[in-house]
């Protein structure tokens, strides 16, 4: 499968990684993380050069790692700095590839891509998880579908009327009018649910909420599959400072075609230090999540099986317009990245570079 | 794998289907079945056309069944009636495939192939399923083997004698002449064994049956694979009508090339108000069919692997007739109709129209 | 995957193998292993020649095998002997492959190749396994890995001191230098490690083996992955027939690409009769290779996945010497192997004939 490399993909919480070693596997390719002696997180291939084995399996020696078949050590850049056998030499090529990695928001990101495009200004906002005045709950789950009919999932709110029937579902959701907004690669998939009634979820939180309510749910996606979720209820009428909201991040990074990392927090502006909250949406958000939107769209990949999904011709009504736009920017990103990966070794071939001397008026397009 | 699509299949026993949403998988078609409300059975694509959610994750509103995805609501034709976001359109795709269902014998028969060919006169005759004066035990199980060597297994009921050694085992069986009769696309094997000892199964109902008998073991095959057993002991020497015997339906739905669902029964022309009986044969049955055959087709399948019958070059034996004939005759009916599949494709071209118009006496196999 | 044919492989020890009907399955072929009255063990393909039906699911009648499906009966030659069905007529087709076994050194040595090349003078010494003298434990274990990554592991006896930590490890070992010969088609990789601290396991076993001693580990390979092990220790300076040691035979037959049976035992020639050294070995050997050694080839063959190890193109260190023979000495006798088959069938051509007659000076290789 192609997956988007230029792209900064969330590889585990902050506090999921430290002093061991943690396997990952993103976009297919295995990636071990710890922290140095520092405090500074590393990102770098799983897959010891030597024979394979996975590094994790080994263990830290001050800020190197130890492969655990034949102690090899790997420093923080790859590159091997130890063979304990004979003469001890280490051949040129024993290295393995470590990937940039930044620590933002709480969260780990990874970048797979060329090292020269490496911008940690790409990565999107997602400073609700580390801003003074919210509360915030969060986890990781895995998911046994393509990463995309996810983004599908979290880009159509109308779902919660019947996958979250009970917990999150509101028939005002599925009655508002959708606004679909792209500016370059960032959409918006929002949803004003003027004067209806509040999903369950926030009834039960809030006695007051029990009438009918001003309702809003927002998504914003960028490529890969970054979502921030902003949902929220006021009194009917009143501004957006007299009511309640919180932000969802809802990042999804690709482990295979059919596995999915769901990178989820809630952070919410309202009884911040009230555990009982936290308590009611962690449980909520076990039955939405794991329950709900897993069983869903696993059931979702188990009927599509190997086909693809534009293979099997969906049909699509209003409500998939973000969804839409969402595949084509993220298509459109991949088909570029590999047109650019055809030029740049077209460009590094003596042979191309004379033709193109000649031919210079040729498109460049004609080279794929 | 290639089906035999204009063909009635068992989708389920009659007792299956009410109104809740079943899920089958026919042929390797997701088949979703429920009951309208004046009680007449449905048979649908399992498949959301939306976004492929299984159809039996939602729920039944009166006649529809509403997806449990986004709440798409279609109706027993398979029409979309009803879209609950926005504006409500219908994009006129949205349908799912409604599959011609008769009910008869008690059990649902589904058509997969061309509309006006689906004649529910084709159904074979299981009537000792609702006959007078016969008492039946029946069920489906599932067996991971295909389905042509489950119906290999049927059609030779020499196997009992090894199979089922001690249940339903008679060398009487394994040393009678096999008769191969063949009308069209019926075949029967039947097997007449006079004067030989009763299998113990029959032994244990009757006391009086310890010493020989006359016994007989009738297999009637229809494609694909609908077998209707006509088995039963006599005093030697006397006529049919002075002996017991029963009706074993077994009829054959591939799941996919590996899986079939197994629908059985037994109706019985004696003691058919003593329940002990029943008792007696439900336990037989079980250890029969759901160890022994189940047990050895399914070896037989995990020896083939990813392999086909025929690439295997299996070597028959004189048993084997009533098999080979099945096999062959169901192989030519699946050819039959491949070319008439192609036949008709080929008339809705003009293109083909124009040049069947010069070439009238071109043999028309030539278009395949 | 091609497998080396003309070679022994190890179907199973001998205790394995009695009265009752043993599978194996020996480079992807069914195998049925069982022994005669007379004691003779025979192996012969597991596949009935009829439905494919396994034959150890049949029973032993005498020196025959009878199919526990219809009945038919093999005789140890492979020849079909009786058909229970009609009038008993037996195709010239119905047989099964019987394969040279010669039982050696408590191991039956299954022949897959050539009958005509089936030399038992071509096993490898394992004598140790039934020397007097000598104590032995063993067993066998089934590995999920590529026997060749096993090979890998046994001849780089570095390994040790990372994967067998606090067991079998030692430091003398991966300083130790490594003497790689290779006679025909033989190879060893002998460390010769003086003046070093012994494994802990050999701690254990010998209160006065806490000081340093001589150390060595020989290992002999054998294709096509026939291992033995001389392992023991000295005083320094001392002869080694003042130490103790143990010939560990580790022999790989390859069951399918991804899975290896794994036949081991050690040959202690000191406390011969001591139960408890017994104990401790076998219970040092449980972790050291069914867990540890297991583990580390299991996890290097998931991260290979599907890709061939030179696919992944391994970077080789000193220590990897006597494996790089032993892959290049296998894939050397596979080529020859493939090479011969084609001429052999080119021979048995006819057409063949007559063209080598006309152009007998063509390099023979050319028909490859």
């Amino acid at each position: 499968m192609a997956y988007l490399l230029d792209a900064w993909y969330v590889a585990a919480w902050s506090h999921e990684v430290g002093r061991s070693l943690l396997e990952r596997v993103i976009c297919e390719r295995p990636i071990l993380l710890f922290r140095q002696q520092n405090g500074e997180a590393v990102g770098m291939s799983n897959m010891c050069p030597h024979r394979f084995a996975p590094l994790n399996m080994g263990k830290l020696i001050g800020d190197t790692v130890q492969c655990g078949y034949h102690g090899l050590r790997f420093a923080v850049d790859g590159k091997c700095v130890l063979n304990p056998d004979g003469h001890g030499i280490i051949p040129p090529k024993m290295k393995v590839r470590a990937y940039p990695l930044v620590e933002r928001y709480d969260m780990l990101w990874i970048w797979l891509g060329a090292l020269d495009r490496a911008d940690p200004a790409a990565i999107p906002d997602f400073s609700c998880n580390t801003a003074d005045g919210f509360r915030r709950i969060g986890g990781m789950f895995e998911v046994k579908a393509n990463y995309e009919i996810i983004t599908d999932n979290l880009l159509d709110s109308t779902h919660a009327e019947f996958v979250h029937e009970g917990v999150l579902s509101s028939d005002a959701i599925t009655m508002s009018a959708l606004k679909t907004i792209q500016s370059e690669s960032t959409i918006w998939a929002n949803r004003w649910c003027p004067n209806g009634a509040p999903a369950p979820a926030w009834k039960a939180a809030f006695d007051n909420y029990y009438k009918p309510v001003d309702l809003w749910t927002y998504m914003r996606w960028d490529p890969p599959a970054h979502m921030l979720l902003d949902v929220g209820v006021a009194p009917v009428g009143a501004s957006r400072a007299d009511g309640i909201w919180l932000y969802g991040t809802d990042v999804l990074t690709p482990r295979d075609p059919c596995t999915t990392y769901y990178f989820w927090s809630f952070a919410r502006n309202y009884r911040i230090d009230d555990r009982s909250v936290d308590e009611f949406w962690e449980k909520s958000i076990k039955v939405a999540f794991e329950q709900q939107d897993k069983g869903i769209v696993e059931a979702q990949q188990r009927m599509m099986g190997e086909r693809s999904f534009d293979e099997l011709g969906p049909v699509v009504i209003a409500a998939d317009a973000p969804a839409v736009r969402a595949r084509r920017t993220l298509r459109k990103l991949i088909e570029n990245e590999n047109i650019g990966s055809v030029r740049r070794s077209a460009a590094e071939s003596p042979l191309e570079l004379l033709r193109r001397r000649h031919h210079s008026r040729a498109p460049i397009e004609s080279v794929v």
